[in-house]
């Protein structure tokens, strides 16, 4: 039988269990006491080097994630130091809007890593967790940290908001292109020029590599000097081909934060996560607000055009 | 002199001064006390009736957006009824999540309209408003409303959450998609298949057409019966076909919401923008507790594993 209390179910994921650890991860999915007490225990255990994965939809990150997972598994350390037999992948499809719904990505590729017991792959939906995917996703990292893992791989689909906001509260953030892939305005856009530290071409064996090469590293040199500037790389993950470079660029990446900058840089990702939290509990809490007689009337008002929705609000907050 | 004052601003731009309804959605757009005075103005106006045109970057919505100007001024009412005579049009450049800036859209397709008096067209960004682009459009689109329009085009860049969430707060959605564009999959992720009233594949004279009209009209089958099943149109943007009929399916869609839905959707509307400027409002009411020393005790306490970010961010609102 596999118990049901968040304390037992994380003792078992450490001895091994993929079951105890799928179960708080469906806790931390779908809010509530169990997500609470879940999350209590996996923020006391350290937290897992975090790879974040992201770019457009049919760019190649599912094959090119696959081929991180093997090289990473076949390396078994960061150049040497920091051991791990285990890799954790996440995979995180972005919810529908409107429906709450998820409709999950197609894992195929992957399937040669689901009997792998040194892989655990999962894709992750929101089913009720109080701030959604952006807070439930450090959750999971973070129970996968105390299940052991050291490395974990988190892929978002898409490159909207959310999905660049998730892959860049990573260690170290991956952007994956391809040749011909919109000019500059597209990347800065998104933000991903903010968030990537590595670029990766992939399907580089197509034409316009040089083209979206020059574009990238045109847009980096406009973004001025920085400490760490992102790495472009070429990939064709159908093949392989790249794929030691780029692992090769993840460990000098990890080696340039460790530098007195691993730190800071969890600091800072901590304080996004509790503002996160914070504002997802005060919403939580003033949710009944819009709930009661005192609403409707703001509404009315609204509609009747006697008030404004910051009149309005003020109104409500204060009287609740 | 154009005057500083919201309500010598708003009767400047009710009797059509462009310069005084910039300096109204300046304010908007910076959010502060301008900002509230100029919605408590705005909002005391009628919302004209708002058509949301949203999808990928190369979709040709600018050139669709262009010709429905042309076609709106040209017919001068809703099938004969609710006659206008000018066309705002807000275009939404989603800003990059981590400077806060815009880059503007290549807007040069719609300078035809630029010297046009009966088009207004304005780029939006978010300078400060409280709740960002999703709360500065629909306060912008009411300032437009304020200053007589009665007809506005909000046109969104990108399928993300927050484009798809900006196009959709309009009384008709159009989503523009192109041959070949993405499968089932695509659509549904982003939320566009929940939105959608007008569905317009443009660039029609490309290869693909069939399928991508299959896949949606598939897709649309999937989503079950609906009062309104969205419409699949066809257009060549740059040359016009398909316009007419994208405009009598918008007087078409129009027509099925105003027969007692209408209001129904309004209030809907309504209802989601306040919640979303209490959320705002709370959340800069809470900005403050991220700047004292309980908030870097938590901090500390979370980076050393003594706590998790939920029980922080109880303790630090219940000291707040």
């Amino acid at each position: 039988m596999i118990p049901r209390e968040p304390a037992e179910l994380v003792a078992r994921a450490r001895e091994g269990s993929r079951t105890a650890l799928a179960r708080l991860l469906t806790y931390v999915e779908s809010g509530g006491s169990a997500q609470l007490a879940t999350a209590a225990l996996a923020y006391q255990a350290p937290s897992p080097y975090v790879i974040g994965i992201t770019g457009p939809p049919g760019a190649g990150k599912s094959t090119l994630t696959d081929q991180l997972i093997t090289t990473a598994l076949a390396k078994g350390s960061f150049d040497g130091m920091d051991a791990f037999d285990e890799v954790g992948v996440l995979c995180i499809d972005p919810s529908s809007p409107f429906t709450g719904g998820a409709i999950l990505g197609d894992r195929i590729r992957m399937q040669d890593h689901a009997t792998n017991e040194h892989v655990f792959i999962r894709s992750m939906a929101t089913r009720g967790h109080l701030g959604g995917l952006s807070l439930a996703v450090p959750d999971a990292v973070r129970v996968l940290g105390a299940a052991n893992f050291r490395l974990v791989l988190v892929e978002t689909v898409g490159v909207g908001q959310m999905e660049v906001e998730i892959a860049s509260a990573a260690d170290t953030t991956i952007v994956v292109t391809n040749p011909g892939w919109g000019d500059a305005m597209q990347a800065s856009k998104a933000g991903l020029l903010e968030v990537a530290d590595i670029f990766v071409i992939n399907k580089a064996d197509r034409a316009g590599v040089a083209e979206t090469r020059r574009d990238l590293e045109q847009m980096l040199d406009l973004g001025g000097e920085k400490e760490w500037r992102p790495l472009v790389l070429e990939t064709v993950a159908t093949t392989n081909a790249g794929t030691e470079e780029l692992w090769e660029a993840i460990v000098a990446h990890r080696t340039f934060i460790e530098h007195g900058r691993l730190d800071e840089h969890r600091r800072t990702r901590m304080r996004a996560e509790l503002d996160k939290v914070i504002t997802a509990m005060v919403r939580s809490r003033i949710g009944a607000l819009a709930h009661g007689a005192a609403y409707e009337d703001q509404i009315d008002a609204l509609l009747s055009g006697t008030t404004d929705p910051y009149r309005a609000a003020e109104t409500l907050l204060s009287e609740s």
